[in-house]
Parts: C-alpha cells; structure tokens; sequence
C-alpha cells in the first residue's frame, strides 16, 4: 500500500521544529489541559491549578514555561502587591481549542473501553506483562 | 474567573484510564505519527517504518504494543512464509483521524513561528537556559 499522500509527521528538514517534536510538545498530558483551561481568557496560576486536577506546582511550572517559550502562551507579570501573573493563549494556540475539545471529550467518551481493552491485553498469556515500560 | 464550565481533563473517579493519561498515551509524537499512517488502511510494520521517518524500529515496537494494548490497534499475522504482519485501527481510533489531521497541519504551519519563539526565549537574560529539561 502507498504511504504517499498521507501527511505523517516527518523529521525536519530545516531548522524549524520537526513536526514530531512539535505535537510531543503540545500533545502532551498537561500541555493539553493548560491550553484548554487557559482557552476562555486570562488565567491565574492558582486558577490552572485548580482545573487540572492532579497536576503538582512543579509540572505546572515547567509546563507553563515551556509553553511560553514555544511562543503559546504569554505571561504578564502586574505590579501589585503581591505581583499578579496572568497567563493568556496567543493566537497560534487558540487554534488548537477545537481540536483539543474534541480530544478530551474522545478521551472521556473511550476511557472505559480502553481500560478493558487494557485488562483484556493484560489477561491475555505470552504478552509481556502490564505495559508498564509502554 | 470561573472555570467551572470548562471541560478541562482531570484525574478519574473511577477505574477508568484517567482522561489526563489517555491523552498522553494517544497525544504522543509517535502515536499521532502511526495512527495517521494507519488511517488509509492496514498497513504493514516496513510500510510504517517508511511513512513514519525518524521512528527507530524499537520505538515503533513499543508505540504498537501500546496502542494494540489501548485497543486503538488491531495486530494481524496471517501464516505465511514469511508471516505477514498487518495493524489496523479500531473504529475508536478512526475517530481521532480528523483531529489527528487538523494538528499535523497545525504544526506545519507554525513549526517556523514555535522555531523562532524558542531562540527568542532562550535569548532573554534570566531565562533557564536552552529549556532542555521541560
């Protein structure tokens, strides 16, 4: 079967960010969860930290950051006392919002099935054992 | 700011797979990479080999068997000489196809732009450097 119209991600050919390198980026647990909280507007740390539910302060940090390095998010620091730090999308990251509300709500709709799908695997001799180096 | 209605990923309640660890398993480079070059079909481990450039043969083994775990991928070994292996994805996965699409070209558009945010952001002085660890 030809491969050649389909648009897999491919390593780069230039100096830009290879495409895979990318989606690792953005497709990652967290990364998802902080553009689609951050999507309705402005945001405070304390505020993402409460909607992703079970992300720790560090993780939420080195998310944020690396998120704003890649140019998704901007972070606006207020001069109150204390300092007020906003988070908001930049543009290029609110196009992502469609797609990764169709993500999650895929994820909530499936989640059961591919925790049986798991136990199935699991339960099923010769396979090497839980998946847990997966 | 409320973000009561946003449906924003959060650990389960349940024994179901954690939404936040679903996306993570379907969110990864490789994992979008393989169910795109699935989506035209059955498709054979060279094939995938081919399509998707940068992938080493143990990282391609190891994304299979955890999306054949997810449910998300059908493994078929039809005995021949040699046998012939083939993965096809499981109508739960066919679903994430259009998704899949939009953030592929979504970072091939902007692939330049993130570039460029990030050798401004390491430019910056009092910034963690380079960023290599986020």
């Amino acid at each position: 079967m030809s491969q050649g119209n389909i648009a897999v991600p491919t390593a780069a050919q230039d100096e830009a960010c290879p495409i895979n390198e990318v989606l690792d980026h953005i497709g990652g647990k967290w990364s998802i969860g902080i553009i689609v909280a951050a999507a309705a507007g402005p945001i405070r740390f304390t505020e993402l930290e409460r909607a992703i539910e079970g992300i720790s302060r560090r993780m939420l940090t080195l998310n944020l950051r690396k998120l704003e390095r890649d140019g998704l998010l901007v972070r606006t620091v207020y001069p109150t006392v204390p300092p007020k730090v906003e988070y908001r999308l930049t543009p290029i990251a609110r196009e992502l919002g469609d797609s990764f509300a169709t993500l999650t709500a895929w994820a909530e709709r499936h989640r059961h099935a591919i925790a049986a799908a798991r136990r199935k695997y699991d339960g099923q001799p010769g396979r090497p054992a839980g998946g847990q180096n997966l």
